[in-house]
């Protein structure tokens, strides 16, 4: 049997989106969330230095998108052809060009430009991304593609509370179809499961 | 036939590695090259309010990591199983993150803030992952995976003359086995062919 085991932080963020993949798979999966007191020991050890890593069966992969493709594939959730694999990628880069403008935001040190850079992500960039997703989604069927589930559902379900912790925007709110699909993901069994039984992460 | 037509600036940029896997498939395509001064009357009339775009058979795609992924599945260079397509996925993306930070010190308006960012990005970013580039395809038979071609081959060379020019730093200079693999993309019949005939852009 494949042995999985997850490296990161005790946060969602990056890794959260593998956790969700991993669940809708049901296989077990290692958890392990570090201490920030422990990462600088564990940095040099990593292929490029970051985190999440995914062991699978004793060899370490870096790049969350990466890895969430190819556990994706496995769960029959990256597209049933090449056609439907490119809208599915192209959803997936959407999603995270918007997540990295909130966390280019996040990681900003200098507390004045900081102040200065909230107001137009908030005003203009998320609703330009949201509403467009919004849109998207409304003409899918309720999902982002096809009108079936596929992993940006389940990629853009698994930011969505930490998006929120880290620009103070509910990013579904007043946008009925994702809202919807938030619901729709979050009541999979497998994820429901896995959100129940989650630690507690900031 | 399909019909592709890819819209850019006239740049190498983020459009090349499409224009290089276009031209690896031996297919036509029409290369917009838009004028600045024409942009604000297209950008909005773009699926995300970006370039590049490619139209396919009339319909169009954003995001230029979705497309080439797709134009690679095509031409073979994606993986030959879920392995090794995880491996070309994590080696795009890790060319991917190195070239973001490097693009992030151009798009800095503040004149004070880039001239501090320029020395950690060449004295730690780049070595950091170079160095590491340079040990994967040592340690690859010349190549990013699995001894032999696949698109981060072609992505990561298609991008080096704008990373130059953009940070003033060869990147593959004292670093062997990225310096043979630049020539060994260079010398492919397709791309050298492209290289001769394409527009001059800055």
């Amino acid at each position: 049997m494949t042995t999985y085991k997850l490296t990161y932080f005790n946060l969602t963020a990056r890794a959260e989106q593998i956790r969700f993949l991993l669940s809708y798979l049901n296989v077990d999966f290692e958890d392990v969330r570090i201490e920030h007191e422990q990462w600088p020991a564990i940095k040099p050890t990593m292929p490029f230095g970051q985190l999440p890593v995914l062991e699978i069966d004793g060899k370490t992969f870096n790049q969350s998108t990466a890895i969430c493709r190819y556990l994706a594939k496995k769960a029959g959730l990256a597209g049933d052809d090449e056609w439907e694999s490119l809208l599915v990628d192209i959803a997936v880069d959407n999603i995270y060009e918007i997540r990295q403008v909130i966390m280019n935001y996040y990681h900003e040190p200098n507390e004045e430009i900081k102040s200065k850079l909230r107001d137009p992500i908030v005003n203009y960039s998320i609703p330009f991304y949201f509403d467009r997703f919004e849109k998207i989604v409304s003409e899918n069927g309720g999902y982002f593609v096809n009108g079936k589930l596929s992993w940006p559902d389940l990629y853009f379900v698994s930011i969505l509370d930490h998006m929120k912790w880290v620009i103070d925007v509910d990013l579904v709110d007043g946008r009925p179809h994702l809202t919807a699909l938030k619901h729709k993901v979050l009541a999979i069994p497998q994820i429901k499961s896995w959100i129940a039984k989650r630690p507690k992460s900031p």
